[in-house]
């Protein structure tokens, strides 16, 4: 396993990965959902890179950027039985240098959900991902389906920018209780934690409802919002239902659908969704 | 030679290019600086790529989009002898399709001069490339030192975004008389054409000047606006000295600068650029 801190490092050692490369783009403190992933590109690339870096540009100036979890030899211990060929470590100086100047944005797909609370963020993320993928040349590249509306805006930017890369979605991962794994679960202290599984009680009983035939957007919401309002701990910033490309909020439910939301559980910021249709 | 006019077709004559690919982005209507910068490329690597692609995004509501020359067939039959592997000549729909929202923006950079005048210019030009850039994926890249501002763009954006590109650009060719080669010389009529020499004339004298020593910046702005304020057909849109990697605008000249200028003659809006140190 290569571990590359610089970018002269990591261009000499992407010259040796021969065949099909797989990314797999991480801020680290990685959990099985991470795991899974790099899983699924070792089996479906000749190489696998993965990347570690806390994006300093996707955190706003009130969030977690400096509580970010952060440990590199738990995360290179736990991919050491994966056969990860290459690990890019970069430091925020190699990423920003002094004089840095250049932003990719993704426009209407980025407005509303995380977007609509997190003035910035995507900005931020289309960025680093953009510069991930000309570093790395990747052929594939792979996000969880946790954050939906991250990979959509990818997919939209790889699609726009003309990237010749086949981005992978992978399920979400999820604790047995239903939590869906993120490296944000390591803040949930003490009740937190059990409070923490209303996000997956709420989009299931929207996703019953759907099943038995509800197809009113706003009922699915309403319910969604009824299930959180039991949990005395939940504040939910955005609950949603929405159309899986555009994320346009829907009237009626049809089509491939996306049920989405983001609570706040004490001061720990989550979010959910599952996939309709 | 391969015309390729969809990204599918891009793709498929592009994986038939092996060895080292030097692409010459264009927007047509080429003249001999377009032809030098293919057979530079052509000297330094395996195969080239030409895009010809009079780009949209790069135009303001009020400028020469509608009437820019366009003559592929003029354009084939003078690059027929210099041995270029592949045409790219897409169509706006295949560049934006619909739903097309995402950008690359290079910021300081993009602020004084050209970017004074022409806002939302450099989002164009920068997104175009960036998209070039990722569709042809070349070793290297040529521009022409014409368009000094822009050079000075792409440069700032690759460095940024980690393109593995490596960006070469070539000295302006002029015509007989010293007025610097560009399609837009296609609109001078009648007597505008002679009157256009004064851009060559003006970048002369304060190159004259600094070669005897003048270091005021000021001064050699004065010279220049001068030389114009001859000209009754010239009007100036702005006049710069200015730090060569920044583009800011100078008190004493140290080091490596750049002269240019913007000037309507008639209605025709030329530039030009003279390097000093």
């Amino acid at each position: 396993m290569m571990i590359a801190s610089s970018i002269d490092e990591l261009q000499v050692a992407r010259r040796l990965l021969d065949g099909t490369v797989g990314l797999v783009p991480t801020m680290g403190y990685l959990h099985e959902g991470h795991l899974s992933l790099i899983r699924l590109a070792k089996s479906e690339c000749d190489r696998v890179a993965i990347s570690i870096f806390v994006n300093p540009t996707q955190f706003g100036a009130n969030e977690d950027l400096s509580k970010y979890p952060r440990d590199l030899e738990r995360d290179l211990k736990l991919i050491d039985p994966l056969g990860v060929d290459l690990v890019w470590n970069p430091t925020p100086e190699v990423m920003y240098p002094p004089g840095y100047q250049t932003w990719v944005e993704v426009e209407s797909l980025t407005r509303p959900l995380e977007g609509s609370m997190r003035p910035g963020h995507f900005k931020g993320v289309t960025t680093v991902v953009a510069k991930l993928f000309n570093a790395v040349q990747p052929h594939r590249a792979y996000f969880g389906q946790k954050d939906a509306q991250q990979a959509a805006v990818i997919r939209q930017m790889v699609r726009d920018l003309n990237f010749p890369i086949e981005l992978v979605v992978c399920p979400t991962l999820r604790e047995a209780d239903g939590l869906a794994m993120s490296s944000r679960n390591k803040y949930l202290e003490g009740a937190d934690r059990q409070s923490a599984t209303v996000l997956f009680r709420a989009l299931s009983a929207a996703k019953s409802a759907y099943e038995n035939g509800e197809r009113d957007a706003e009922k699915l919401r309403a319910l969604m919002k009824e299930v959180l309002a039991s949990e005395p701990k939940a504040n939910p910033q955005y609950v949603s239902c929405a159309d899986y490309d555009t994320l346009e909020e829907l009237d009626t439910v049809k089509g491939k659908s996306l049920l989405s939301m983001a609570v706040l559980i004490g001061k720990t910021r989550l979010i959910d969704n599952f996939v309709l249709g």
